[in-house]
């Protein structure tokens, strides 16, 4: 049987999209993390290193590198904050919102994100990674907000 | 359209409500660690001490510091057990179960994790972080198995 | 009132399914983490060790090991990448996918999960856990191309 009152749904539909974008790019970090262990042979595995040499000439593969601990910064703090817009923009598409309202909270959260990224990666100077994470932080929080104000039941 | 489907189901109402007051509870352990940075003046990124010196000057703040690292172990914890909850949960939600059992479920769950990041940020003697964690670990596994007991279809 | 436009859903119904398993699966990684810590008395705070020693004695066991910490990376590459699964599994379940198309990506990404876990905990030699890696990653984008190539809404 199908599920007309999803797929029909608007704002659902919208929520799906824009999630399905913001996931896929989060993805992306994992490439870009294996891009840059494998192009300056930085790894945390011994068996990651193995061709690179045996024994005692691999071990120095085992290092950390500034470009990559900022990768897997930009990459936690994606999980950080992309894990609270799941649930709680899944739970805010399903309340029945404004279609206007909730897309405007879509689009401004999926664009901080994207530029939250760029400003990691570059880097930017702050603020731009500080105004980019606070948007999309702001974005969850008034979900959030308009979720408990009509829908509280504890 | 609407989801009266949802909207009106008294067990999906209430796992959003609690699903929303944990992921925002979540969501501050950022600003806690942001606070502490700021505070303690440490950093991971050159850009972020960029304002507290120039050069080599600025190169000091990025340090690590205890606090700091543990406040951003107690937002990994939550990360590793709120997801669980998150899914778990809302299968759960969908699967019929009984509202009170349902409600027993979340109270515990929402309770424990704030119990948690108390008991960490404190810090508490253990056992108590220890005994916050195995309740919400106890109660995502018992939805779990309502859940693959009643639903499962592979 | 009961909701059986979702239990009588199969897609959604394997979904949840495989993401329970798939989630309990990720849940026993802090236990795995746990019984390390305990065994090898390697802790990360002051008061999770003060069973063993007290002030300086205890000190000595706040330190990092490799075994731990190997754990500790399988954990965070779990949460990386079945959170994605989560959110776009869920959206594209409820987009009324082909039921044994949608077999086959939730068993691939649960089977490859699996043998992403025991790659990293043995360790097995290399490309072992890079190809479980891809396999669980590639579902999870084919997910991602469906839900967008068919119900796109921005």
């Amino acid at each position: 049987m199908d599920l007309p009152q999803l797929t029909e749904n608007e704002v659902f539909m919208a929520f799906a999209s824009y999630t399905t974008i913001i996931l896929s790019k989060m993805m992306l970090m994992s490439t870009a993390t294996a891009f840059y262990r494998l192009t300056r042979k930085v790894f945390a595995n011994p068996e990651d290193c193995a061709q690179f040499g045996k024994g005692e000439n691999a071990k120095k593969y085992l290092r950390t590198d500034d470009r990559v601990e900022r990768v897997r910064r930009a990459h936690l703090n994606d999980l950080e904050n992309i894990v609270p817009f799941l649930g709680i923009g899944l739970l805010y598409s399903l309340s029945d919102p404004d279609l206007s309202t909730a897309l405007l909270h879509f689009r401004l959260f999926v664009g901080a994100r994207i530029y939250h990224t760029i400003a990691y990666l570059t880097p930017l100077p702050q603020p731009n990674r500080a105004l980019a994470f606070f948007v999309g932080y702001g974005v969850t929080f008034s979900m959030a907000y308009h979720l408990l104000k009509t829908r509280l039941y504890l």
